[in-house]
């Protein structure tokens, strides 16, 4: 595939918005990748945009929509939408289009906004995700689907409530040090386990916040590279695949086959595997999704990633840091742009700017987005120069 | 651009297709495609879906819910939602990838139901894919937007309702001879001047029928095509374009630019150029869009398209066939569906299966598709082989 350079990575701050619309997010976004990029004028050559649309402001033809005023307003833009993974397949959309070599320029956008949805609309959308068929209408909501899997994870691994715990202190304790994350507040193990049931056996600090919240990510060509940014990041592999949506269709309950196939998929054309990543983000919208990605990814051997995050195995000085942003979980999960979110994570780490969240001498990550419980499944490879 | 085949295609039949799901139709054309590669055994590398999402069964994720149960399951797996445009989109997405030379075979399609709506539930609907900040919420229409455009058009260039008569009348006189086309009789000029007014100055044959229906199309790379078909269609320029959403905020309101600017970058890699094509499916939503789109599109002279059709210009023995098929305006527009659909009047007209409504000795088209009323446009051109 032709080299496609990461040039500049932007995103909102994720939570409550109150009033903000997608448009107002999206150019908040926009305007911090314009600031990291400053020789790039705002044009693009291509714009692929994933949402969900609950905000409702522009619901269809939203992606002309959100180039609207800037100087990006007459390139070709589609919306893409795979529930939550939107943006990871908008952003696989654009790598193909450059590796094609008809676009040198693009821009990958996610947005959404929930929170000021009531709550009983806010659960309808979402079910929208899942399988239609038999679980949405048997009122199985996706707490409900992972608690499921939660369960079956215990079931045949020994996986214990602790285990999931550890996942979500992590998670705090990174997007703490995280200025976009939603939530920037420790907690203890004490408290996750201490907190109410939203569907045994996943507690509150076990399921993430459907937030609101856009990211902008700016790709180029390799031989444009050099005109937008000293310093690209290298986007060396992409793997996507589709399953079945219900859990009833799949044969198993405590894995999602369609990640292990997106991440072989992805390093298929890279002489790298799992063990030569130093950190991932990956799409924890409970606690148990990280656990069954980290063994789906190949991180950790199958049935032992609730005892690797007990042990430290993926927090910071660990063999793979997962989710050092803070993750869907502490960050916030605006469906849409979840996916251009986690490799804005991508961009500071490899730019120097995450802070005390960064993680020492990383050259080589992972992005790993699920859309609905894993009916769509994308995952991107990462390399900076050194 | 590496050459893209099209070496397949087919469709379901549009129009009021009672309780048949989204999935139902999709099958249904996927079997007409499938039917006409028997050499195809259904597996593709990757796979792109337009649809907006009427249908309700599966708003969200659906790309997967199409494949789900084909030999095509597991391929990574894309909606794509541009309005109107959204399957002529997921062409320019499948088509890009292919030239990547990361993906060989293809699956595009496009799938809509909108009949089982209530008719408020569709008209709430169909207002989305419009601008809302401004026109939907002041009421307008559809209709009514388009509308606009004739009074402009009529205002400027002298345009009548005769002339919009006419295109009517082609396009239920080629209608009437396509078998998947929604409305197979021919019309009279004065029926069509005699209906009801829908928003004035467009009457009842002025306007299409958004309706059920679905398309699949095959795409290869030129060293694949051979393993599929014996004479490949091969798609020869592709070009989009994003605008402002709402009419005032642009400079004309008896054309389209973006049609002119797409149009533009679909011939730019080629030799070709508007007077090298003998036929072209355009969106005529209205019969005003047929008239904008081929002065846009560079078939006639600016104004002269009013004209142009009452003279057959565009009709069987003049310049350029427009709409051979019946059009958006007699076949049907399931929106999500007719950028694709257009391509299978491509594939029909090019492989001899047109019937009564071949086009005689032609060798080059042209597929054209708008969302919402300009706010994107995709074009692509296509050429067989002699």
């Amino acid at each position: 595939m032709r080299k496609v350079a990461l040039a500049s990575a932007g995103m909102s701050r994720f939570g409550d918005r109150g009033a903000l619309t997608p448009k107002d997010l999206f150019t908040e976004a926009w305007a911090e990748a314009r600031k990291r990029a400053p020789q790039w004028s705002g044009a693009v050559d291509e714009a692929w945009i994933g949402t969900v649309g609950f905000g409702g402001h522009q619901p269809g033809n939203s992606a002309a929509w959100f180039l609207q005023g800037t100087p990006a307003q007459g390139a070709p833009a589609h919306r893409v939408e795979n529930a939550c993974a939107s943006s990871a397949f908008a952003l696989r959309n654009a790598a193909l289009a450059i590796a094609s070599g008809e676009v040198d320029v693009a821009v990958v956008g996610g947005v959404e906004v929930m929170n000021s949805f009531s709550r009983a609309h806010r659960a309808a959308w979402l079910g929208v995700s899942g399988d239609t068929e038999v679980e949405r209408t048997a009122g199985l909501t996706f707490p409900g689907v992972y608690a499921m899997m939660a369960r079956a994870h215990m079931e045949e691994f020994g996986t214990t409530r602790e285990h999931l715990a550890h996942v979500a202190v992590k998670a705090h304790r990174n997007g703490a040090r995280n200025p976009h994350a939603q939530f920037r507040k420790e907690i203890t193990l004490e408290k996750a386990l201490a907190a109410p049931e939203i569907a045994a056996p996943l507690g509150l600090f076990d399921c993430c916040s459907t937030t609101d919240g856009a990211a902008v990510l700016l790709l180029t060509s390799a031989e444009k590279a050099p005109e937008y940014c000293d310093n690209p990041v290298w986007l060396v592999g992409s793997g996507a695949t589709s399953d079945d949506l219900a859990l009833h269709d799949r044969r198993y309950l405590n894995r999602i086959p369609a990640t292990t196939q997106a991440a072989q998929r992805a390093f298929a054309g890279t002489a790298l595997g799992a063990h030569d990543i130093d950190f991932a983000e990956v799409h924890d919208c409970f606690t148990i999704a990280e656990i069954m990605a980290t063994e789906d990814l190949g991180f950790v051997s199958r049935g032992e990633g609730g005892l690797a995050a007990a042990q430290g195995v993926t927090d910071h000085g660990g063999a793979v840091v997962v989710n050092p942003s803070g993750g869907l979980k502490a960050k916030g999960h605006p469906l849409g742009a979840s996916g251009a979110g986690q490799v804005v994570e991508v961009w500071e780490q490899f730019n120097g700017a995450a802070g005390a969240r960064q993680v020492a001498d990383a050259t080589r990550a992972l992005t790993h987005s699920v859309g609905g419980s894993g009916a769509t499944c994308a995952v991107h490879v990462w390399e900076r120069e050194t």
